[in-house]
């Protein structure tokens, strides 16, 4: 291996993946090579960052540096393209990067929950591996290695019920965005924060998981685990069941996908301390209480356009909220007055998928509580 | 696969293990063909058996039948050979099997743990695998599917705590066999279920954990979890984690070890009920209260004939217990001292680890608490 550095382009690079996606370039300058980084409205961050690591490419959304983040994906030079994009802007890098042979490290949540058919068609097409990120797919994705995905039982995803968790139902219409920012376990950005008040978040990451794992939705259960050390189990078809565990620390999924097959020793990565855990509770789900969570259920199982319509508007409820437009209890409502007014496509195109988002941000801008 | 069988033979069919393992067979006889079966004492059961599964090979010790195990294992149509004897009476047909080529799923704690450096090195030279019965390694070598040996940072073997975990040291030394016989989660042998209550059965399972994955002894970790669901842990260079969970059966490492690197949807086997998981307790080792646990790691660390020496003084202890002769709490005493007399051989033959058995057994007996 001496010699040989993966050559990775960082999509997003100022966010907080992207950072930390920086954190693991910085600790292995001898294996890891940074060819590309693109990011939105950050100018001062990407400047210090293109001053550290000095990518052959730059790209800055707005500026005259703005180069389509499908060309620095489909680049010859690139190995592995780090999608830490949001939203919608991940679709069309990651779609250049499949049909470009690219390894994909694949954060951008909205990417499998909006195009899940498309985007796995692809990679199965092209024979690109999609790595997952996210702290839970990441442990589904360990605990199969070595495994056949026809012997899946189920996949049970781990939640950490959010920062209202122990909260009264009652109390929760008038939380303030400032509460649902305080996340009990895990340092992220400001959407998945809310996301994963509400459970939202681990809605996305259902979907996510079936088109990933190719896992039926009736076969993946979530259970809240407030320690957030248990990050996701698989159950397989004999009745054995793998965990994976770990400090709540998204560098360490963040290099797994980089390093796999490999993992990479990194004295920065904290170690999970087994003498300080006294008790691993986990709990089953009270759908009642997480309404966002039945509805991407739903919309994942009626698929389609459904999943896009549900992620988009989702994305406009959270910056409603943030803004103070509308209450934290108000988001499962948009969204299901949302999804309710949409006609499904089945099968749909990029192009369906897009109209969609479209349709389903200016609905979600309308929007008022009844 | 159809119409290929794997051809078994079963050494130490009448014993728990035994027993267990034809209920996998019975489960799925288009996928298993008894060709052998072997026992010690209990001619009816194994009669019974016979009956049954119609081997092509039986072999009853102390009969005309008595066939030599090492034969049975080394026999041109058996694929697999499931040592589920006890004591030193596995090691020849083990090394028989693997000097054959054939695949040894390994219940038979007492042949690594007395010749380790040899069924390793000799697994090696012909390219066998050793495949784990016993639970916890079982588990340890599930989470390691996929993974690089190189890559393992510690191994975290779980122990129940066995039958007298939650009982005060001075209340231990008048125990009886009975209420040692008693173990919490686990239904097994009387020998293990004994060397479960003071984890002698642990210490033995930190030299075969040695010896089947090649860590050194100060990267094993014993911890207590009295739910015996989690069944052992890997932790890897990176700080990523991976657990084996189940329901505390050993029918379902048996599947696992005959049926690998498939797994075989059993409805037999009984699955986890996660909604009735609450919680996951683990507590440090008190290295105070399990002295045998300590002998053991000092014993495996030290090497040569010293392990051999623990396990024969263990069987001869356990025994004696039993016939109600020495205490509970005396079993640690007669260990110490018989591994005390013993002048250690490095790098033993076979010959010199029988000839320690032979020399150990007598000291054992001879033994009386000062």
């Amino acid at each position: 291996m001496a010699g040989v550095k993966k050559r990775i382009a960082v999509l997003g690079s100022t966010g907080s993946i992207g950072q930390q996606t920086l954190q693991i370039a910085r600790a292995f300058p001898e294996r890891l090579d940074v060819l590309a980084l693109a990011a939105g409205s950050n100018v001062n961050l990407l400047q210090r960052q293109a001053d550290e690591f000095h990518p052959q490419m730059i790209s800055c959304a707005g500026t005259i540096h703005d180069l389509p983040l499908h060309e620095i994906a489909s680049h010859p030079e690139v190995d592995l393209v780090v999608v830490a994009t949001s939203g919608a802007a991940g679709l069309e890098p990651t779609l250049a990067a499949i049909r470009s042979g690219k390894t994909v490290a694949l954060a951008n949540k909205e990417v499998l929950v909006m195009a899940g058919a498309i985007v796995m068609a692809e990679a199965h097409k092209f024979g690109v591996e999609i790595k997952p990120v996210d702290s839970e797919h990441s442990a589904i994705w360990q605990c199969l290695q070595g495994e056949g995905r026809s012997e899946i039982e189920q996949i049970i995803l781990t939640a950490s019920g959010g920062a209202f968790r122990d909260r009264a139902m009652e109390d929760m219409g008038n939380v303030t965005a400032e509460e649902a920012l305080r996340h009990p376990t895990w340092t992220m950005g400001k959407k998945v924060t809310i996301d994963s008040a509400n459970l939202m978040n681990k809605g996305m990451e259902v979907i996510e998981a079936h088109w990933l794992f190719d896992v039926p939705f009736d076969r993946i259960k979530v259970m809240i685990h407030s320690g957030s050390i248990i990050h996701s189990m698989v159950e397989f078809t004999d009745g054995s069941v793998k965990a994976q565990l770990g400090v709540p620390d998204m560098r360490l999924p963040i290099q797994y996908a980089i390093s796999h097959p490999e993992r990479w020793g990194n004295p920065e990565l904290p170690k999970l301390d087994f003498d300080e855990i006294e008790s691993l509770k986990l709990a089953p789900i009270d759908f009642s209480r997480y309404p966002c969570l039945r509805l991407a259920f739903e919309a994942g199982e009626a698929g389609g356009t459904l999943p896009a319509i549900l992620s988009v508007a989702d994305e406009v409820a959270v910056d409603r909220f943030l803004n103070g437009q509308i209450g934290f209890l108000d988001i499962p409502g948009l969204l299901e007055d949302t999804l309710g007014r949409h006609t499904k496509i089945e099968n749909p195109s990029i192009e369906d998928i897009l109209a969609a988002d479209s349709w389903a941000r200016e609905t979600a801008r309308g929007w008022c509580a009844s």
